[in-house]
């Protein structure tokens, strides 16, 4: 019998979740207190190659790929990347000398840009697809990791970038989709090599009043924050930013839009700000070269997760994001 | 081309590692100095279906195995056992109600058993097989981890326990081996369920000059501190410890010791103490209901790695443990 992720961590794992900062397991890290200033933030995400990445791709853009949606977590959480554990379950092909070369490369680069250090890892060797998982640490100050559970009525609705991107880049590697050279490669880069929002994370971390990065989907994941905080939203559409190319895509088909609202792996932040900080924020963001864009409010919760600014109900997708079963 | 394990963490991932506290991944876990009085110690661990345990095994014991094995460097790290982060790759059988009940009942288990808590995770679903990893967090004072490369000339070798159980409980679950029943389920217990040495670690850590947990096998983890600390041992292998069982194991023929040395998975402590607190450590340790045996002494390394008291090398097995390549 299969089941939902979330149902059986809720009936099976929630029970064991004995330490407040584990936030019965509902928000994408821990909060562990380590001392009366700091706080170690700590999150672990898993990939499989055929599920999260083709496996015959570039071990470089494997490794950076799978690395930064783990150090992600850490930058929704306003937390500052320290060090990661890795566990490696290798197959025959990643053995090889040129592979694991090219993998650990990709690890490098993600470390240097981050400032952080692997600090352990274990590696088994098996005849399976290749699959890798990181466990990330960060530290904050004491109090000072944002949950998801945490948005208030009134505040209001920001999203760093541009959504779906990594969708396209996804359709192009798979062949769905036709585009030219450099807006293929621009694309690309958006699937494999995703920009995390590390300084605009460090300079206005203080005004979220809830965070979450987008891995599962735009939709998928604002649902995370709204339901966490028993909240719906009031979505102004076309306020939502895409690239050129994602307007472009747009223009194809009236589903398109859903197809990069759903797509997930942007690892762009879903944030909310207290109304009176409005100015404050964007002032803030503004000496980053982070595109922020104010897409909505939140409202109490009501019959529906969103509604456009007239008031009228957003029918959505049956599918929001990305399902882990 | 395949590589050891060792030799491509070397070349590869060691030149990653900056963070002191994570020795250059030569040891089983970092140390994380987190304030001015405590530190924590964290390790990780991954086990594969069809490698670390019969994926038809009771899913109540390879819970229970796959988290005990990580918690047990902890232990052997002198560290308080706090919490865990989990990654769980599922495979169509681990799916069903049955499956997962039994396993978190596994968890809970081992959670009540070292009052840990779970902190996180992640789950994926394959179409492989099962795998597991944890990675676990301990409390330790600062500078309380007990490293495996401290061990000093001159030094007093103990274990822990009784060595080669779980190897023979591993032969009756392959059929390879036929005891009574009370004898079998009394090495299966040993294989699926070791017994951590948690009490005498918080009352003897103090003593040890270094340490490490057997997973491998004996031969391979002394092995380990010999290298990392630089030395040689004398080994007196008429005090090595044996259950009942392995004794008359023992008896069956020549080979029979170096199985139950390299058969691994004891998760017993190998501990190095100061030649003269050997009477403060055996009371110290009497006081626990741990057996501890005294088996040799340290010292500076020489062409072998084991010599008998009577100064002669002891020629050793080619293959001294589980290799994870």
């Amino acid at each position: 019998m299969k089941q939902s992720e979330f149902s059986w961590i809720d009936r099976y794992l929630k029970p064991l979740a004995f330490y407040p900062g584990s936030f019965n397991l509902q928000d994408d890290a821990a909060y562990i207190a380590v001392s009366e200033q700091a706080a170690l933030v700590v999150s672990t995400d898993a990939a499989v190659a055929g599920i999260h990445f083709e496996p015959t791709a570039d071990p470089n853009l494997i490794a950076r790929k799978t690395l930064l949606a783990a150090v992600s977590d850490l930058i929704a959480k306003g937390a500052m990347p320290f060090g990661y554990f890795m566990n490696m379950f290798l197959s025959e092909e990643t053995l090889a000398e040129s592979w694991l070369q090219a993998f650990t490369r990709g690890l490098s680069d993600v470390q240097q840009q981050y400032k952080m250090t692997i600090l352990g890892g274990d590696t088994v060797c098996t005849k399976q697809n290749f699959a890798v998982d990181y466990t990330v640490l960060g530290w904050a100050e004491q109090g000072g990791m944002v949950q998801r559970n945490t948005a208030k009525d009134g505040d209001l609705l920001y999203v760093t970038g541009t959504l779906g991107d990594s969708y396209l880049g996804l359709q192009c590697l798979l062949e769905q989709m036709h585009l030219s050279s450099a807006d293929r490669d621009w694309v690309l880069q958006r699937h494999f090599v995703p920009e995390l929002r590390f300084e605009l994370m460090q300079k206005t971390r203080h005004f979220w009043t809830s965070s979450i990065d987008i891995s599962d989907g735009f939709l998928a994941d604002l649902k995370h924050i709204l339901q966490a905080s028993n909240q719906s939203a009031i979505v102004d559409f076309d306020a939502l930013p895409f690239s050129e190319i994602g307007k472009s895509f747009l223009n194809e088909d009236a589903n398109a839009i859903w197809k990069l609202l759903t797509g997930g792996e942007d690892y762009e932040l879903i944030l909310t700000i207290e109304k009176d900080k409005k100015g404050a924020f964007e002032a803030c963001a503004a000496t980053t070269n982070t595109r922020v864009s104010h897409v909505g409010h939140l409202v109490s919760k009501r019959e529906a997760l969103l509604y456009n600014p007239e008031g009228a109900t957003i029918v959505l997708p049956e599918k929001l994001g990305f399902q882990h079963f």
